[in-house]
């Protein structure tokens, strides 16, 4: 065996691993007994160490030491190249991380999770705070062993989105922010409010959930390789090049949340089913970050899922399957209903254009936290002050407040801008679909999705990790990440609706 | 640490590992995508050679040979001595196995089973052939590897029985079957017949499996701590001290198969939720034996679940939630349908008194397809002759013929017997049980089942491997083992519905 096939053979058992502990958490969210909590923290603490050992395994070190000056590092974009030089990335952060703290996190993490369950169904913040008490100094000793640039928070975006900064995406969303709100001041100020009442409607949930995974099979998702089940907040997780499962909820007064819950997730695993099976485990094979992961769920939930063509084609089922929904509504009402502008209080159901508010919130408060300027036990002040600030609005109780979410309780900090990120690399992107394929709104119309997935797979899926995400936008679209795509886009859909000029 | 604390450790993390294992192969039985397979195969492949490798660490044999000698090991039947004994056994048998040979059989067993359910649902036994052929053949191998006192067969039936032997297994079944057959003779020749027709009325799914959760609670299974999941073969499966799963199928038109495989496989799941979780993953809080655990869960299946006073308590509830079914049937139609004995096709729809000839056939085949003297071609025309010979009728085909059991696509060769010797065993506690608490059936048909639960937990789960069966039986029963207690609970039952003296 050459060299590099030794280095693809270590690289593949651990993913491999990794894909076990993926089957340990999906089943600890969807279908684990109550009582085996605690036994399932001890295993996936194990399997994570496992993980960390051998993706920390001086040999590898020495491999990825060697190859890195041999013929095949040479081109970096080559997949030979690029998984030199992942492994190589990887090796070297991982090496700065003491074996005892990444077993600490991953369960305090399960723990963490557990916890979040119970206090957010018994709107109990109290019993939450200690966790993040431990999360956050536990990420804080993390930051501190990798080491940044110019922020601890650096050192966490890092895992989400390798490359990013703290201070360039405090610009971008800025710069975001700068063009939303008085998009949104004109959307309140219009005075119009669309027919929402439709969406609160009864719907039962088999019959949503019909709905959902015809929708779901319709852009593309391949339900031989994956599966759709129920959990408190949806997730997409893969566990092996075959085998990638989504989740939704769903509420029978309030359809929208488990439908384009459900098409973000089956955004999220049509990347994931589109990525080089021949790769997996390895670079080339694997998503390249969280932001373009997040570009695609959000293509297919809002600029495909949400756009007039789509439901041209799917609302007839629609008002079939939800005769009581549908009752008197015109397609009209339904199209401006689906994307009505208000600022609420709970992110995963805000509309496009107040979404990444909520996204700022998130990032200021963890840098805050993270740094230690907020204490755990002031959060809940802090969050309502920010959602009176940004939104004009504050949550009634903390579960629809800050314990709204799983990611801190997850130990996934400094996650939450990968999806600002992600909305605007998205707009970026369905730009250039269209100038290359022309004609997309037609073909959404008549229930064709297969031209825009394949594009996608061609030119993000199956790039893995050969080019950065900074790269990338720049190849496939000709120009570098810029707000302006997703601006053009929302005003484009909400000048109309709201009558603005 | 302690040497021994030092030897618990390394064999807890072992049976964490085999923890994982089992979940892996839950999840690949129950809800992973279908084109999934392959990567599971790999990833229980893995799984097992860690634990292999673990299970016959040099260290590890190190540490037995120096506890062995010492005062801990002194009483063979204490928590300590029995963990020494056992873990020693089981290096030592592992040791006489390669790696390779373990790994293959994994793998063999996972891509077997894949086969066997579509095998089973096309009824084509030919695809299925070459994977009896290849298991046969490792599992041959294994034997010669391990050695044998007589039989080859007597090393497979040592995994799943320990210490029993072959001609031991063969005599007592055919002592069994010397009292069997002309107690089935007689009630065929009784010209009587039960009004079974009761049983193939409709019963809808969703119904039954409300029923069948109430009634394995009711008898003591805990779903904090376990779940009820749908599966083409029924199983019970740990995962951990407090994670525990049971499955069942669904036959609109023929409850008692999800009913009583239910009862069954909660009986299963009852012994485990009764061992020692302070010794789990350790001798003393493991099962003993499968024809122990084949006990439990025949004894709450037969003994308890089709006995007069079960249905005392749970007929009025039957009859409730099954119009359909329990219209004009009373309860004594009812009782006697549900232990009706008649020649069969299908093993676990069997009753009680043919059920030990389906075990029979088996067993013989098995030790022939071992040895050679039949060749896996061969296999659907003996199976279908010893289904003549033994219980007068034939299989129409070989989906409800030799594919009817998962067992051997899974590279499970000698269990078969362990079903009987459950049945042998169950009769004998019951016995035992009955004589010391006294009223048993007066406390079910008050739908009181702990006082039993209680009693098995105290004089079976708790014990663990600290005795050996035969040891356990005589501390239970005074007794050794007989199929006198069997034949005398089946004559008592049967010969008043078949007018028999």
């Amino acid at each position: 065996m050459s060299l590099f096939e030794q280095l693809c053979t270590q690289a593949r058992q651990s993913a491999l691993l990794e894909s076990i502990e993926s089957l340990l958490g999906w089943d600890e969210r969807t279908y684990m007994p109550t009582a085996a909590g605690e036994y399932r923290a001890e295993q996936m603490t194990f399997v994570s160490g496992e993980v960390h050992r051998r993706r920390t395994d001086p040999r590898l070190g020495e491999w990825l030491h060697e190859l890195s000056s041999s013929p095949l590092a040479a081109d970096p974009h080559s997949d030979e190249g690029a998984t030199i030089r992942q492994l190589r990335r990887d090796y070297e952060k991982r090496c700065k991380l003491p074996q005892l703290l990444v077993e600490e996190l991953t369960r305090a993490s399960v723990l963490g999770q557990q916890a979040w369950v119970k206090a957010r169904a018994a709107d109990d913040y109290a019993s939450f705070a200690p966790h993040i008490t431990k999360l956050y100094d536990l990420k804080r000793q993390q930051a501190e062993c990798l080491g940044y640039p110019e922020h601890p928070y650096d050192a966490l975006l890092d895992d989400y989105e390798p490359d990013a900064r703290t201070s360039e995406v405090a610009a971008v969303l800025s710069a975001l922010r700068d063009e939303l709100t008085p998009l949104v001041q004109a959307i309140i100020e219009s005075g119009r409010r669309a027919p929402v009442e439709i969406l609160s409607r009864h719907c039962p949930q088999s019959a949503q959930e019909t709905f959902g995974k015809r929708a779901a099979s319709a852009i593309g998702f391949d339900f031989e390789r994956g599966r759709l089940d129920i959990t408190h907040h949806p997730f997409c997780a893969g566990m092996g090049p075959h085998d990638c499962r989504i989740t939704t909820r769903y509420d029978e007064t309030f359809f929208p949340s488990a439908l384009f819950g459900t098409l973000h997730e089956a955004g999220h695993g049509i990347y994931d089913q589109g990525l080089r099976t021949d790769w997996f485990g390895l670079p080339p094979g694997t998503y390249l970050s969280l932001g373009i992961h997040e570009s695609q769920s959000r293509m297919w939930e809002n600029l495909v899922g949400r756009s007039r063509a789509f439901w041209e084609h799917f609302f007839p089922q629609f008002a079939a399957d939800f005769p009581e929904a549908a009752l008197g509504a015109s397609f009209d009402d339904f199209y401006w209903a689906i994307n009505h502008v208000e600022p609420s209080l709970i992110r995963v159901e805000a509309d496009e254009a107040t979404y990444n508010l909520h996204i700022i919130v998130r990032f200021e408060l963890e840098q805050a936290l993270l740094t230690g300027d907020l204490k755990s036990a002031d959060l809940p002040t802090a969050w309502n002050e920010k959602y009176r600030q940004y939104l004009g609005i504050a949550p009634p109780s903390d579960a629809d407040g800050c314990l709204q979410d799983i990611h801190w309780s997850a130990a996934l900090i400094g996650y939450f801008p990968t999806y600002s990120l992600g909305n605007l690399y998205a707009a970026q992107f369905f730009e250039a679909a269209e100038r290359e394929l022309g004609g997309l709104a037609d073909q959404f119309s008549h229930g064709e999705f297969a031209p825009l997935k394949s594009w996608l797979q061609r030119n993000i899926h199956e790039v893995g990790q050969c080019y950065t995400a900074a790269q990338l936008v720049e190849r496939v679209t000709g120009q570098p990440l810029s707000h302006a795509p997703l601006v053009r886009h929302l005003r484009g859909k909400l000048a109309p609706l709201y009558g603005l000029k």
